[in-house]
């Protein structure tokens, strides 16, 4: 059977699952392709680690060269992460007309533009389906079965180090400390979990599919972005008993009426019926509107050895089938670009709001003015604890632009009786 | 910009579907492609009844020759439904050359090894992407994304009709008829449901599935299934107060210890936590485990003209991605082809019974002893009704074999105090 040749970079948890996978599903693999896929060599920060796994003088090397200018070597599987210096060897092995697959959503985020330009220039494939939600196949989802689509909205949750921590928080009444703990201690936060709970890596995410799925491109440090680490358990506790799980969603919605994207990573009120308010844990799902297909949900583990594993493997062999046919499919990722940039807003939403408030006669009264004059219109208003000195008040508002919201929010700060503004959360939609 | 030339046979729901995507997102597909694509010619049983739309002479025709015999014709897209003449329009098709798309299950599920081996012979494709669940990318998945897993299981809500009846039977505290009425009413089940309602429609999907996924071809008349006719809405309230939602699943899995397949169609208790449990209305849902990517769940609407129009019009741009790259996928659907048919058995599940008794002592111990001497163990127990003459009696059954757990009814049935066993479901695990 004719062999294709891997240079895998990275034999962490992502790049052991892939090779797992080849080793353990070696049969099914072949039998579907015609063709074996064979790891020549792995890149790793240090090669005497792995001495007696006896794979044989420099299977295992920490010398790039030796996967990057090898001319065997048909396809690069870059699983090393972080943007230094991934981005390099990408850039490399393209320009040597190697296939390249990656799951490194920030190298994509930062420099998808200019990667898929330099693949269809070298006329190889660059794919990179691991690099949002793990094995849940949304790439392909966009870019072949939904083709036939304009999409209206994308609504994810991309960021399982978060929902882990809020589903705990609800969940086991864990204060936000306490379920990061628990998260780390189990593998789903890392040591510096900054990232993961401001929001950053689900932006990543969000930039890529907006690319993907619209033809544009919104840098990642442009994506609006609030984390969670404000939210409390009480928080989580006032939502639940109004009918919803608070979740931190990223979202990428066509703005029919300005032609803008709205686009933003937001800690959300998710209705209890809504399908992504069952999505708990370490899982990730996505919610897509297309003007053809409507409503569809793909959800499955966000990350993890063998799942991130499971897409870079399909990824490869969609590689192994293109370099069988000797074709070169140009432009996958850029036919649908658009000229013009369009410009970014957080867009219309409804908002949850909880105020910590003097109980006096007349306080309401001068809170809803406040909306009022700037044309916020409140859906519901709750107050808890009545009796009290200082109570808080939550208000779920109409939907609102972000902008005409605090401005009323400024007035409403200079009111006495107002100690403070607690939360700011969006809320969902039910589907229709 | 080269045309790709459409003949387009049926314009009911999913062909007139079809055909307003290709004029609504008209510019999107062709800067994806690189081509138009453009339908020459529709296939209707009167053309009279379209003289209207002004056309042009044979733009509608009754003749199926007109395009089966026309040269120009690139891609054949059969979507006029049922067996005949369908299946004889797809041979005559893939004969010509031409490339096929349907969304014909019942096609697929009785023909597909033979189309498949002719579509090979002729060295054109077949796809069927809308025949499962509409919208839904399952096909994609399963071949393409997923292609580097075993499976393990696939479970799924895949027929709209029973899982809006009987969603609306829970909701809305309505009997089974009139959820069918309700149904008929808003064009969710069909003048004649039966099809539906007794599971065969379900039936004829996961055949399809299972022949997709694990290379085993079933004949959709051999999977062993059950509808739904004689579900109760107190059933439902049963269900429901012991932490369960009565869905109609459709199942395929791999039994690790007998090397068969268990397949089958059956009512069954989904528990709340199960994210099947929140699918409702007409959504279909597919619940995936690989040996790699672990639980996946695709969602979305089964049925309906733009959803399954979604799903062929991506059918037909894979189709002129490969037309355009003059290549030939042989053996897409085939390659995992076990040389021996594998034996198909229901397998092991966990039970729920209801009987209906009559309230005397030691009429318990005697239905729990027959449960024993069968190795049927008991997972729960619930009497509803105390203190009248005849009562229901629930029984849910730890892991069993169908036929050791007929065995034990067989001799539940002889017990004088046992008046009826009315409900025999099966019931869901949990995902892991």
């Amino acid at each position: 059977m004719e062999k294709v040749v891997v240079g895998l970079m990275g034999f962490g948890n992502i790049g052991s699952g892939f090779a797992a996978i080849l080793e353990e599903n070696k049969e099914q693999i072949e039998s579907s392709l015609g063709r074996s896929i064979y790891i020549k060599r792995i890149l790793v920060k240090d090669p005497e680690n792995f001495r007696d796994m006896n794979k044989g003088e420099e299977y295992f090397t920490n010398n790039a060269d030796l996967i990057l200018s090898d001319p065997e070597i048909d396809i690069v599987v870059e699983l090393i992460g972080g943007v230094h210096p991934a981005y390099e060897y990408i850039t490399r092995a393209l320009e040597s007309g190697k296939h390249v697959v990656t799951a490194n959503k920030a190298v994509i985020a930062k420099y998808g533009r200019e990667l898929f330009a330099l693949a269809d220039k070298n006329r190889v494939s660059i794919r990179f389906e691991g690099s949002v939600g793990g094995g849940i196949p949304i790439i392909a989802t966009l870019i072949r079965s939904l083709a036939g689509n304009q999409f209206e909205e994308i609504v994810g949750i991309i960021n399982g180090t978060t929902n882990y921590i809020l589903t705990r928080m609800e969940e086991a009444d864990m204060s936000f400390e306490e379920a990061l703990a628990e998260a780390q201690a189990k593998g789903f936060a890392e040591a510096d979990p900054t990232s993961d709970i401001e929001g950053e890596d689900a932006a990543y995410k969000i930039s890529i599919l907006t690319h993907v799925a619209f033809g544009v491109y919104v840098k990642p440090e442009d994506v609006p972005r609030t984390g969670i680490t404000h939210i409390t358990e009480e928080e989580i506790k006032f939502a639940s008993q109004l009918g919803y799980k608070i979740k931190l969603l990223a979202t990428v919605r066509r703005n029919n009426n300005s032609g803008s994207l709205d686009i933003h990573v937001h800690p959300t009120l998710v209705p209890f019926e809504h399908p992504l308010a069952s999505i708990n844990h370490e899982f990730n799902a996505l919610f897509i509107k297309g003007n053809a297909v409507g409503d569809l949900m793909l959800y499955g583990k966000g990350a993890g050895s063998l799942p991130t594993g499971s897409a870079v493997v399909g990824d490869v062999m969609e590689i192994v089938r293109i370099m069988k046919n000797n074709i070169f499919e140009e432009k996958l990722y850029t036919s649908r670009y658009h000229t013009e940039p369009a410009s970014i807003s957080l867009g219309r939403s409804a908002y949850y709001l909880r105020l910590q408030v003097k109980d006096k006669p007349g306080v309401l009264g001068n809170i809803a003015s406040a909306f009022g004059r700037n044309g916020i219109s409140l859906q519901s208003v709750v107050q808890r604890g009545r009796g009290s000195l200082s109570v808080p008040l939550i208000f779920i508002t109409h939907e609102a632009e972000r902008d005409k919201l605090d401005q009323a929010l400024n007035e409403i700060r200079k009111i006495e009786e107002v100690e403070e503004i607690s939360s700011i959360l969006m809320v969902q939609k039910n589907p229709e």
